[in-house]
């Protein structure tokens, strides 16, 4: 069982990806408030995202660069040979649906 | 709004650390079946989880290696200086409840 | 195990209840959008939420009718006598935390 | 935004009814362990569930009256007429996703 909801604003622009056969992902970081913050510690989250097919497709379309949204999916954990020829271990948010709390296409219209 | 649940096993025992002042940290990895998994993509998530004080001592009392937990909570980042003096940046999960599904104890009594 | 999170609008005005012992509590209704509606199917989910205590005071502070909130909490059943003398059961939203995506205060200084 | 996620024990058997052109539904009541219960407070909620298709055959496959079962999926609300002629309204979760914490098939096969 594997469930994480999470609202926030984005921390990049949005790029897609295509990743062979037709398939296409975009790889982001959203910064969260952090609730009942103590002293010396950060107010701020910062968990980074992926989202496919469908779903990154919509995330480029309405969204842009410090826009809030709410995102729900599974936290997952991979593996990776950085340029260093190092392997890194990395947690990340895989977004399975996205809600649109600020609209650029709307944005734009109203301007 | 951060809000993740998880349910899996332990991949450690269950060890606390004191932190100063009274108190308990105890750190660990949650190891989370992963569904709908597609050919060549691991089977299993690696969700490192911290949790304090209390919630810390209920898990070192009721849980060892293997156990299989439901844990709610949020997902935090941060980062710290390893041992080269890198700066590395990790995600991982804070616990704010911990849920039993098999209990240590109980299987104690039993045998 | 149980967990709730929820984005949606507030539907009616904020009011606190006193409850004996210095407890205070407000009842709401939360206007969820429904995500990937069917023809014939209701676009809007209305949930019925509860808070207590702080969490009741900060929602009638920052909070009114219309208002965009997220909400983090539990699912919870209870049963009651209405006025004809019949059981109904119930089933609602506890409310642990409360986000605050518009702000009551901030739009009447724009103003 | 709208997610939950249960874990507790199914209140009563698994039944399947179709409902037209080759649809499937089950409903059912999860019941659900109440933390940090107060004196005079119920322990245990009750919430209606229904899974559709595939998600409502894998729950008659492997689940019986009593197993522990974890959820996850939205709430939803919706309103229906009674034998009386009234309207009832109610709340209850749908269910994206089950996790079998315990298994049917496999306590046979013990046997």
């Amino acid at each position: 069982m594997n469930q994480i909801g999470l609202v926030g604003r984005l921390v990049r622009e949005v790029e897609l990806k295509e990743v062979g056969e037709d398939k296409v992902v975009t790889n982001n970081t959203l910064a969260v408030a952090r609730r009942g913050k103590k002293e010396n510690s950060p107010s701020t989250d910062f968990i980074p995202i992926v989202a496919w097919g469908q779903v990154a497709k919509l995330i480029q379309l309405y969204c842009e660069k410090g826009h809030m949204v709410g995102l729900t999916g599974k936290i997952q954990s991979r593996s990776y040979i950085n340029k260093e020829e190092e392997t890194v271990f990395m947690v990340e948010m895989v977004v399975d649906e996205v809600h649109f709390l600020q609209n650029k296409k709307l944005e734009t219209a109203v301007k």
